[in-house]
């Protein structure tokens, strides 16, 4: 479709930026600028990405004037061009999250979910007693079900919050059972299999980016 | 120094892994491809990071030579190179937790920070009950003590972790004490000022990506 995997990832991420801002009732035209501002990368990265995406159009002059005008970009027209071309309509994801610590229960109430494409379907603990004792909007099961509890809900991706010395291990069982792509929260490098795929997020990164971003700033 | 900055961003993540990689005692000289897998980077980014890295070098022969070879980068010398380059060494950042729910107070015995160039100083939170009751291995304080505690352990970084809804209060709150950069953990997108630097760390963010990378392998 000619659009790079980098470029794909920051357009997604661009539509929800732009969604979210259009949430908080904030309306109006965004200039490339004001999206540096707001998403950290080069304005001119942002501009060559939407003019991959429009050239991934099958009438570009109409894609282009879609959103683009030269008071900036229609925000609402940008991220549901987004949403088409990379096809993340309708999409419907089921999600799990195994560990159910500080950071895994967490998600147990997580209202952030509503109106995205993703729903966690279960959650998974090795400590049967943690299990009974949290109370989620969706089952708890111990580890030992996940084989039979992965496949029947259809999960395809994991938010794995596990201890780092447990990572590569339950990985390898979510792999294993049909998940394809896990979040990382822990702070281990996984080894993963073909055709998967793992998003890190770990605080230590984004601190690390953080400070890139500030020594960059004062070296400009 | 002729590096841009979301090369530096990713060099600086790069230097983590090749970092944790040794730690995980796993040597031997690693190739780009290996690294695109590691990371979701493509291998020709990472091969034009790293040459945006010598060139930064004074004397770019040797800086090539030091960690690359035909059987690939040697990981510890490039991890130092990069963190010579991007002055990251002996740095030492001082930050402060804000919003002590279940993600923020997950981070009171969070061990991975030792060895990092990342010191927690203070928790804050608006709820006095919940800092008596809560035990961390720095002090916890309410957060209308912010404007004396941030000066004083000179914080300039934060983890935002408080309800959306005081999202933006809380981090015209941090700027105005001093913080420069917070890493937003709220699904808000944050206004700021000059100067200042935000990274979000999002579930809904990291899970939009994955989605997205493996719609891609699937569409490639």
């Amino acid at each position: 479709m000619g659009i790079s995997k980098p470029a794909a990832e920051r357009l997604a991420r661009l539509a929800r930026f732009l969604e979210q801002r259009a949430e908080a009732g904030k309306s109006g035209f965004i200039s490339s600028s004001e999206l540096e501002q707001m998403t950290g990368w080069p304005s001119h990265t942002i501009r060559k990405d939407v003019s991959q995406l429009v050239s991934g159009f099958p009438e570009p002059q109409d894609g282009a004037d879609m959103f683009s005008t030269s008071a900036g970009y229609d925000p609402v027209a940008l991220a549901s061009c987004i949403r088409r071309v990379l096809s993340l309509e309708n999409a419907s994801h089921n999600c799990c999250v195994v560990g159910l610590g500080r950071l895994g229960s967490s998600f147990l109430n997580y209202e952030a979910f509503a109106g995205t494409p993703f729903t966690l379907r279960a959650g998974f603990d090795s400590n049967v007693n943690r299990i009974e004792i949290l109370q989620g909007e969706f089952p708890l099961y111990p580890t030992f079900r996940m084989k039979e509890v992965i496949p029947r809900f259809d999960i395809k991706l994991a938010l794995l919050c596990v201890p780092g010395e447990c990572a590569q291990a339950s990985a390898d069982k979510l792999f294993s059972c049909g998940v394809t792509g896990i979040v990382n929260f822990t702070s281990v490098v996984l080894s993963t299999p073909p055709g998967t795929a793992v998003e890190n997020v770990s605080v230590l990164d984004a601190l690390g980016a953080l400070a890139t971003r500030l020594a960059f700033n004062r070296l400009k």
